[in-house]
């Protein structure tokens, strides 16, 4: 479809946290025990992109001890290139999940905060370095919302990669807390980051938040955007209808400089997981958009990968592209 | 709203059981396993009503082993004051639960009978130490159906109650099966509490047993049961239809002399735990009644707390006022 | 209903395997643990069928290995008579299993080549005493299809059963990978054995393949078998609309030479289990067949056999008459 | 060795209980979970002696309920015979288990008064009936144990077993508890039971119980039995020292009228599970003298049965012959 | 024994954390699941006496979302008084742990930087306030090292109490790592808690530490101790060698002025979780003292509280007084 | 120490298996689950190695399944090199494990026959291709134990080895069942693997197979096999004394040309997983060599790494070079 770079590793700059949920449809320790995944925004795409047959590295730091390492194995697990991930003394960054049921909502508690990623030196990282044989640099406003430095890192980052030639896409992500945590000044820092980035998942109300201006729908924010960031040639993202927290509809869009492609929504019932479906989808327009797919076809795949992530317990996505597929086709005889 | 009393503890009295419950969908013992929770419909308004944030205590006797305390701690765990519970030698009261899937319903197998509760001598209670600095007093109709002498003491307690000031509130919570087996004068006995109490838990089916006439709906019911029971000022009750194990519909109304209010019926989906809906029903009417709810918000609060026990794994319900609040105003957004 | 015995015992023959299952909706090896269950097509025959009251045995091979025994005993837990069941050295037939969830469909790796079953020597069997005490013989379409030497036994034994005046009931269970395995030539075996069959379970597919000609329509097929199959009574079979994993709709058809019975489809939510389903609809039409159902009855019965099945954890269907009756009845109400 | 007949099946009289008990070493109920299994002393032997290779029957009653067809299902599982076991209206015998570790004792809670098989109605039992088939029949003091009812029926039972030519063993088992709880008296009714017994597994301890008389050595109380008892032909027993809950001694002496045989003690380490032991020896005797191993032999073989049990999950001792030798060996290699 | 206060509650001061810990004797998240306990050195001392039979409360600050509130009320399940526990924003206290297996050692990685009680403005309260109605002050070192505002309310808590007639205890507890964190002054700090303290857990490293002075042997140090700190009436410690992970042998010790009182090494195998052994030592001669037991009672009865933690799951020891005492028995009958 | 080289990969060719082991002390399928694990020598070799910090890679073909790739992915989790892992269809090597405990031993099921490992075409291996970049190889007499094509394929890998310059290392393994399943000529292949080892693992038993003499002690088989096989440079072994499944004696000896170092036994207490520790023993004399050890020490770490696989769940030893010596230094002070 666009001038995309498809060659080269897709490196995601992020945080690595540890999830521990209850069990079933418990509230957190209502039983003694949790689960464990190991999650994260950016590398929720690496894992998904790697599924899907892409070289994909996390750049990130982990604590040096059992749970850092667990986790730096676990990317590993699902052929993640970790070598840009450091250790260094510090505590992992936690989140602990109720799942919810029916009508009564998931509930998330971040423990995240003074984590070795948050208080790492990420302004001294060698950036021409650590994207050697990149061709494409993933980022979240999580990641930029983590305090000052971060956010400082984040923007050089996006500025090293698009002067390598890298593409550059950036997930908005937006998340109020975190911001007013340190007072950061979010519209500057990721107007900053759009500014080099070639493909932003956002809607009209990120869109508000960064230029200003008050939109009521994705379009006009698109058009917006796209006129004040020059570089940028993609807009995506999802809507979502919740019946219940076991049942959803899902559609979405992309936009580009030309016009906007708009799925019809997709039923989404049987919901087991639904932490990560953004990421799924941001991976799976990644992947169409790397492995050259029509637009429409890129933005209905995408929107599957998104889909089929709440049938998957984790924050990771592990669907095939033949399993999106099916899932798209609605295939659901037994596969022997 | 009504004159009913909001300061004091709420007693609640009755028996506290163990459920022993097959995993997930399982058969009972189709594996080696069970899931252990306490229950008890007293006991389940009781755990509610606390977690609500209200002084409440349970009056109950329990085995002096290792089953027995641990159903005390329980309660005790949820804020319950359990100092109303007595010791005994003795067996503890158990049910056995599986809990059914799609369109096989759930069974129960009761394993109450001879239990430390049943037999104790509740009839040399002192019932003016035993309800010291209370104002509520709540029972159902399961604990005046255990034997002759509970229901004896039933009354007695329901008696003292209104005599020493506080309100009372009677579940009828019929089940034919407990009274037959020692052939218990049902319409005489419950005509006696229904005599002492404020508010009644019932439907029309309830009266016609109670009253002898025949009703066909809720509200000459109700009139009836105003016309025969000077104390009653509340009769209120949920209607249920169930589509399957999974999904069910509620809907509430509450009686009061002046008239009814009815609520529209809500959808239950993604059903976890049907069990204690009843009792978290009363549980969310009463706390509502104390904390000064006009009817109408009264009586859509204790419906919520009905529908958002569904959610809830265990006899339990653990769900806080804004809980309830956000389940009834359909907000399924993950809460960070 | 029809001419069929109802007395003596129930003969299946067929592999009996272990199915070995991701936990919840998980994929294979996400965590590190396997449910386990005991199935195999005419092993869940036997079992349901001795859940309903029958005298049931299977004749089978298992490996003389704490394998093959665990699933020997498995089957007697049932009350399966399991003296027909031969131990040898070799390997245990396994598949494994991820249940799926929403709109992504379970998986199935099947393990059992080269299994103690696939390679015994069943030409070898003194078929009148195997048969010894039995009244009825069903076998399906699977077991023919593990290769030459089972097929050849599969129809001897049809052909004996025929001869000793026993009923046979034979599910086609087309199934072409393995019949490729070994380039078998199923339309003359599978014809070989509905020429012996009193009831069979298929469908217009299942008739194009066997008769060689383009059916596309039940009736017509079913009229085309009583044709070709002098002993052939009666051909039945389900229509199934998958909604999601966990909803689905299933209707179904008893043909006679007379004429046609169909039900309107009926709503299975909240899925638990598929696995098994169509063997469970063999077993319930077997039992009303056995117990005089009438012809309309019986197939209702049977739709409710295999609607019940996929609320029930595991391959067997461990419903009795009487669950499948209430489930028919829609009657939700908590068994106590 | 001696005259005990071989031929015709084991029929073992007693109650079945289901055991729930906390996982690892948690105390009751710590956490909200039990492992089931299926137990009680005559049902021990039985499946022990199934296991072994022998024809054994269970004679019970049990509640017909999940749980009482559950248990009666596992007993089918390990290849007893059920055709003895009544099904009437009722409760399941239970106990809970708290398993204990190091230095910390096992703590049982008995939860089987009032149960099915204690109020059954065993003095209509038609014995020649139920003893059909049969060559040996095993009781244990707990049956005797339960009341005025059964005590009565035991003695009939091992009356009519001696009439018709069976084998007789008795198991003391003494529980001052259970016959203090209907003041029933022990040393009359254990003497009747021991004047029709072949067999009887006992001590000094028993002895002074049911002869009036002081004994303070195994031998001398056997002698004194031998005396008082002329059908009695063996007494068996083993002698427990206990360094852990993880790690006990164990010996066992065999006495006939000629001498007494003493085993040197073994060390059981590893200990997984204690219950049951008793009835593994039991087993592993009648084993022994069923399948005609010399004194020697015999006693040796059921201390390695009684031994083998404490690594054995559950109160079934699933051991083979071929395990029995191979741990008497302290064979410890990997079994291939 | 001594003129210890023997009223009021005991009111434990510190941190109250989650403890997450993987299952079995597996490494830190080599399966993907934790088992959760709650814990902390005073709450583990508040939960034994509670368990003991003593009133006692927790001073603590926890967070104010679902993690915080478990642990509150896993605290209230076992009788301790929580009112005055506040709750703040802020995260939970954690630890993780490996509990090791034979002579592989267990490994803790502690996260409770920045936790709701470590930045709590301890230094405000009101001291009078919260030691109203107890007659018991106990402290830990730990909470003295976690920064410099919780050194200075300790003391002044101390102080407080000690004015008020409290007994005071204080366990040394010495983690070099916490004092190192914030370069805190413990030898300073810790006198100036012994300056108040009736009853000190220690050991002669604790002494050196403290006094600055170096002592090889318990009773120079604690007569150097008794020396310095005028209002010093005990000091008690426990020895430990450890065989491996498994098995430990512990002694104990008891001085006063005029003596010290050593008891033998207790062997303790079967070790099922070694954590929270000091504190139920501490709880232990806790209870001896304020139930009057001599001295060498009180100790020996001390030691036995700690070895049988050994033996129960989680931080906390449940052990009744009648579990210590058939402890040191050594009686490892089946408790029926 | 030795000349061997100490850069490049440690290449280990071998099948790599599913482990399917039963709970706790679980007999296989006593109750319905399985824990899974990844194992076979050679990956556990890597795996080991992988941990102590070198570059490994296995060497294998997986089926092109869900099984084979969760099993491949577990390798990539602990940082093996899959990059020369071949998928292709066919079925997962498996093999079922009852861990015994205490005086029952362990029994293991092989269910490999056939696997896509047993079956793929290894002598079309490129040889000198998949060598690229190694340094060492690895291999044992499973490996050649499996059938003619991979005894030819072993050969011819160890002889590329050599010829590349790359160190060789053997490890004997001899299971007579595997060879005698085809019948296979051990003592000549494993001649031809010895002929091009640098180091092998073994002891006079496997000498005497391989040589043809008959040898009662290691030194004088090592002596022979040094004379007969010029190459060889190194051979170790351990010795194991089995008092229960849950506590072993280990010792070991390193042989070189000039003489041997035997450690003395260690005794391994608490065992929760012997399987792989023999695999855990070439790892950690493999690494010892690597890293430029003295004998001695290189013959003690190697030994420590076998005893505490003992302790770690799964075939893998997960202990790093600091968990090893702390082992060796009987260190059992928490880690904090």
């Amino acid at each position: 479809m666009s001038a995309l770079r498809s060659d080269g590793a897709v490196v995601c700059f992020g945080e690595v946290l540890l999830r521990l949920s209850s069990p079933g449809a418990e509230l957190l320790l209502q039983s003694p025990q949790l689960n464990i995944c190991v999650g994260g925004a950016e590398a929720n795409v690496a894992v998904s992109l790697a599924t899907l047959g892409h070289d994909t590295g996390v750049l990130s730091t982990l604590p040096d001890n059992a749970l850092g390492h667990a986790a730096h194995n676990e990317l590993r697990r699902y052929g993640v290139d970790t070598s840009r991930i450091a250790f260094t003394p510090g505590r992992m960054g936690l989140y602990f999940l109720s799942p919810g049921a029916g009508g009564r909502a998931a509930e998330v508690i971040y423990d995240r905060a003074g984590s070795a990623f948050a208080v790492a030196q990420h302004t001294r990282t060698d950036w021409p370095g650590v994207l050697r044989g990149a061709g494409w640099f993933h980022v979240s406003g999580v990641t930029a919302a983590l305090g000052p430095t971060i956010a400082e890192a984040t923007i050089a980052a996006a500025t090293e990669a698009r002067k390598l030639g890298l593409t550059v896409s950036f997930d908005c992500n937006y998340r109020a807390k975190l911001w007013q945590a340190w007072n950061g000044d979010a519209p500057s820092i990721l107007s900053q980051l759009l500014a080099q980035s070639d493909l932003v998942f956002g809607n009209e109300r990120d869109m508000t938040l960064i230029l200003g201006a008050s939109f009521t729908d994705a379009r006009t924010a698109a058009q917006s955007a796209f006129a004040a960031f020059p570089n940028l040639k993609l807009m995506a993202g999802t809507s979502r209808t919740q019946h219940s927290v076991n049942r959803h509809a899902l559609s979405a869009a992309l936009h580009t400089r030309n016009g906007v492609i708009e799925t019809p929504p997709v039923d989404v019932t049987g919901i087991v997981d639904r932490i990560g479906a953004g990421d799924a989808f941001a991976a799976g327009l990644i992947h169409a958009l790397r492995t050259n797919f029509e637009d429409a076809a890129a933005i209905r795949f995408a929107l599957g990968a998104a889909c089929i992530k709440h049938t998957i317990p984790g924050d990771f996505s592990l669907a095939s592209a033949a399993d999106i597929e099916a899932f798209l086709a609605a295939d659901l005889s037994v596969r022997r």
